[in-house]
């Protein structure tokens, strides 16, 4: 086979995990916003990869840069703003027709410390890390079409009861028994997609991201407290529902929810009942649930989700 | 907005790290196969997200055992074969029209021991684990047609010299020097996609596996290491390239390659020069390549790679 | 050398990271106690070590059973109490002189969902995990004594300004800056060592494991947040010092704090000042620094520290 | 209670994983160690703790760029050395009474390629990392001794057979099983005290420390295989035992060894026999063993494996 017969495929290219943190400091009541940005960019850049003519590649080392410089020149507001800011910036460039550009961002709490009068009240510039989850941002460019989602990992939940497996199909190799209270844990991840539009209203002030986060944080905790579950996939497409229900911006919200198995530990050969009091907390294997709630007729926007070559 | 507007968009559900160990005891010289197993089924499971119906939903703990039972049953020669096992497994079920199927390979490597004239020989039950990289494969069956890809992750190699970096753009955010010979680094992270048919002719056993993986692994060290590098695009353009050239039954070769940054340390300040020769080797951030290398003409097919509700 | 002059030295053996998640459903208000247990025992195990007699030898997966069990029959309160009920009743067995019996603890707070007057109130059974630290808990017994000792891994905090770092020592390789305005951030470690007795008091219910744990958490917090300081050792021993100085229950706490280095980037290649807004977070290298602070006159008790065959 | 009563207990500080990277170009083919160096420093530092005072404290920093000028200065032969080199540096400070310095070491091999004649050659400059293990070393100088110490951490090792265990106490928690025959799996981690005088050797040139690493390396792996085990600790002592009675300049050597559980899975649900043919492999809990061996009669050295503050 000749070499001409091969060629590149689908492609991009950046900087990953540059870890920057702002600090506002205009008061002495400081703000920081701590975030940790990938910029990666697509465009034609095919005599790089056969040949190793970079004239059209943009450095990794000059993104990196980018980010550091616009955190002081623009600020940082929200992971979705400045994702925004860097994505246009960079397609704004003869060699880079799209790209996309995503953001892992750590909430802070401030510290709580006594006033004059013995009261605990927040502390101006210390703060402590809140690791409940991560929240992310991710702005894929295509074809001139902004795609912009927004989301937390590893929110961990449990409930100690409402929650029931049963009514599955039987074959050659099920075991499980079938029960009515189970321990219900997940670490739930969540990605949402914001209208068509939302981009453009975020540059108007119109959407407000740090809201839209609280209310889906909030909302997806409420649905795992309140559904009386049948199967942890239930408990998942009401949280979407919901979701979806309550914010008009959000136009599909996709998650990722391992059943983290609570085994009931088996304590007859001790001559002890254990009615759902002591369970094993399972590592390996664990159930995995992965599925999007969406509006009907929603446009395809399949560049939101995919990566180029992607793959876990 | 009634609730009769949000809609299940795509989805999957299974069990995910089932760590099973195969070993062969049929002689006194044993060998073992160390999977960690992910199997994710597709189909219409819609009333068991809007109902809690699992009348169609096979538990998470039967696809496990059927992990287990099919390891005895079968055997396990490869990854790949053990996949295709499984997904030809699930899809005869009536519940399932496609799914995912995944392995991580753990390989392991014989011990050796002094014989009698006290030359090392390998031992016959006695194994040491090989961490160079994982092994991986991952099978995906849509719309009637089986997608079989396979792979590595993280073979971490690094040159001292032979690469290069310049001739890039220079704009207001660029301050990286131009440099003729740096230190190459890089974890290599490889996927292929098996030619339509390749599952066939394995059936057939005219595709040897774990033959096509030792290729594959010593070809991208060779390209690695004899390609004078001006950039790791290039390197991994002609690592892909040269697969594609020698092992037929590969269609397509993705590549995900962070640069591994070795920072020259300025050492000046202490009145020492340092001709390339103390590295600070980085953490974060880090450059990060992901492309394809394919045949040309080849069909279009997305569904090899990518996730439903897929994202990292 | 005859093998008569090889000896077995100091060496212990258990069951280690047994997860055991308590649930309490006296009252529809559950409560649950979420651990990560380990069990090392002590005594005369030479016969194993040198011939493979097994006589003594408590096997492992008992002690992993006696922690379910305990569960059960003992209820969990704190983490401290429950290492003393483990530890006691393992050197009560013949075989078994001493040990160390230690535990994770993961703190989770209760979901809050709106009441019928739309007002959050904490939800029943339903929990979302604090991750802000872990909490921990070690209990060795040696020579008939026990050393009980609390403690927390990795609250990780960080303030923007009042911090100084000046006035130390120059030599051919000092290239660091003075600075009297800094980030200063860590991920706090801390173990306090219960007095002499309180374990004794705790077993008569003077000592509320769980409000020592609180009040040493926040006493730290506080004096991060309120010291002006010129060194993180200063940090370091002024919460160690606010801790014994409050809670006289408390003999000796040590601290492992990194210093999570947060560089000023230098943006004036880009025309821009950044006088301590825009910081790149490190990974590595990182300051690290390890002290006791403890009571004048205290005994010296090296085995509640030290691991037998101990290293990182 | 005064705070005068509150006092300074042991401490050290110190830069924590400086990764250096260190390429000998002096011929074609290069060479290159690849370290992570931890320093922390003792002295009296109680001024720094209580009052902020840095006048004794030489910067983390420094100890940073000391490694980096150290590597180009005298070259990196083995961990050992380098440790020792620096440890004689520190302590030949005022400031500065003892440390402790510590080091990672990850191996790397050549590449190999295809000579002119097609057999496969070493690479002169290009490397594969090796993951089998990392290999470690820890120079502690107290009270003007240096204790030094070698090893490795995490060599994974199974056998398929060849393992028993049998004959241990029953209690009221005994449920498991003896067997004659079962898969025995660890993760060896050794780390090994050179005799008092080694260091001098080492200076002298009459310990080759390369060579000690490898040849405990193989004996280990050698024991593992070839003793027919009747517990996890008594291939751990004939391990320790061989290494012993073959390298002289090693006084003590210590061991951590979990035990990875390999569960026999039943598979007689599905009218499945199953002689150990097929596994789970168990993530947590795990066995643990923990132990020293030792020359009979060699002298107590506590500060070879304290930690000031050590805790994990």
């Amino acid at each position: 086979m000749s070499s001409s017969d091969i060629v590149l495929g689908p492609n991009q290219y950046g900087k990953a995990e540059v870890r920057v943190v702002r600090v506002n400091r205009e008061t002495p009541v400081h703000t920081l916003v701590d975030l940790n940005v990938s910029s990666m960019l697509r465009g034609d850049f095919t005599e790089c990869y056969t040949s190793g003519d970079n004239t059209r590649v943009i450095a990794t080392d000059t993104q990196k840069n980018t980010v550091y410089a616009f955190a002081k020149e623009h600020g940082i507001t929200t992971p979705e703003q400045f994702l925004l800011l860097l994505g246009q910036h960079f397609t704004g460039q003869a060699e880079v027709s799209g790209g996309r550009w995503s953001a892992e961002s750590y909430p802070w709490e401030r510290i709580r410390v006594p006033g004059p009068d013995g009261t605990l009240t927040e502390h101006e510039h210390s703060f402590v890390k809140s690791k409940q989850e991560i929240r992310t941002a991710a702005l894929t460019i295509a074809d001139g079409v902004e795609h912009l989602v927004g989301g937390f990992s590893d929110l961990t939940v449990l409930k100690t009861t409402g929650s029931e497996f049963s009514g599955y199909p039987k074959d050659r190799y099920t075991t499980l028994p079938e029960t009515d209270d189970r321990v219900m844990a997940t670490d739930i991840t969540a990605r949402w997609l914001f209208a068509a539009g939302a981009e453009g209203q975020a540059a108007a002030g119109a959407v407000d991201f740090d809201a839209v986060y609280a209310r889906v944080k909030q909302i997806v905790l409420e649905q795992f407290a309140l559904v009386h579950s049948l199967s942890l996939q239930q408990t998942l497409y009401a949280a979407g529902e919901a979701v979806l229900g309550a914010i008009e911006e959000i136009e599909d919200i996709r998650f990722v929810m391992p059943n983290n198995h609570h085994y009931v530990v088996d304590l007859s050969p001790f001559g002890l009942e254990n009615p759902n009091e002591v369970f094993q907390a399972g590592d390996r294997p664990y159930g995995l649930m992965n599925a999007s709630v969406t509006r009907r007729g929603a446009p395809a926007r399949p560049q939101a989700w995919e990566w180029i070559a992607g793959f876990c």
